[in-house]
């Protein structure tokens, strides 16, 4: 019988970066008992995303917030939404580019994920924030 | 009992914008009168994105129209597919650097967004366009 | 009733190239025998992506080729995790900017795709890969 769950992982960044969050993730999979399914992660803020990427080498973080920091320059004059500071508008640009919403399959009670994903959040904020991401699981 | 329901939405741009398409993704969870599950919305073209951004101030949109027309640049030289215009290409692009399914969970019989999050249709080309997003509800 | 299905579909490229996965998909799918409901789609690894872009024209493709090539050129110097040759990094940053995960409504056993949609795996390393994609469908 198909049933689902829904929960929520609050997080706290102390600013710009990637904050793994495959454990707690795991975990709210682990409580509902599900085996085969569907998870999927909704961030309710439009400066941050979620994203699954290269959880060994730490220089991937590095070079992807590089990258972005190139394409996405704060302070860029052609932006007038600044209210928050020069990272603002930038922050909301990152989130378009990336995902607001990921499904990730379950298998055998896990997040079916390969060998070197990792899930995580990247806050796009220069500024401690604290995120609420919505985990619904939905399998049996 | 999980249930599911399968609607469309058609939504008629004047040309490149965003249109908040909040209002009548509500409508028709509404209708299906699930309150707890996840809302599927996909969007059946290549040239236009959905997208879920801040709902508040106007110069978001602004901004993030005139970000990507920097980025991907109406009429570059670089583009080979110009069939239908100078801005048919850099459509596909953008589309592919957004997205074609956005995923979002359903509490209370509502869309679980952030306060400052809306539901919007990118129209990417800059004619008139009429446009199909299928809406999927699945939940109880 | 609802029900689910979850398989896998394997991908061997010859490097760097979108690859046409849409027949393999509607497979998987009519063999469900499920009429109505969600496939999601994911991919297993981090440096190519998912995509739904035009089906017609072949330029497309070539030419959304070359504007990721020149967005996130091989070799770029601001890159240092380059393990395993140039186009490693570059292939991070493309799977970010584009899809892990893709979510597609199925109306009358089949995917239910605009007319000039197609799915796509899109290969971002140099080198031939084989690629791993798990199905997973919900419905009845």
């Amino acid at each position: 019988m198909i049933r689902q769950s829904q929960s929520q992982i609050t997080v706290t960044s102390g600013g710009r970066s990637m904050i793994d969050i495959t454990r707690q993730v795991s975990e709210h999979l682990a409580q509902t008992e599900i085996q085969t399914g569907m998870l999927h992660l909704f961030v309710r803020h439009t400066s941050c995303s979620l994203l699954i990427q290269e959880n060994a080498d730490p220089a991937v973080q590095a070079d992807l917030e590089r990258f972005l920091s190139r394409l996405v320059p704060d302070g860029d004059p052609i932006f007038q939404h600044t209210d928050e500071g020069p990272d603002d508008m930038p922050a909301h640009v990152r989130a378009t580019l990336t995902a607001t919403s990921i499904s990730i399959p379950v298998g055998q009670g896990k997040p079916a994920l390969g060998i070197w994903q990792g899930i995580y959040l990247y806050e796009h904020r220069r500024r401690p924030s604290t995120r609420r991401i919505i985990v619904h699981i939905i399998g049996c």
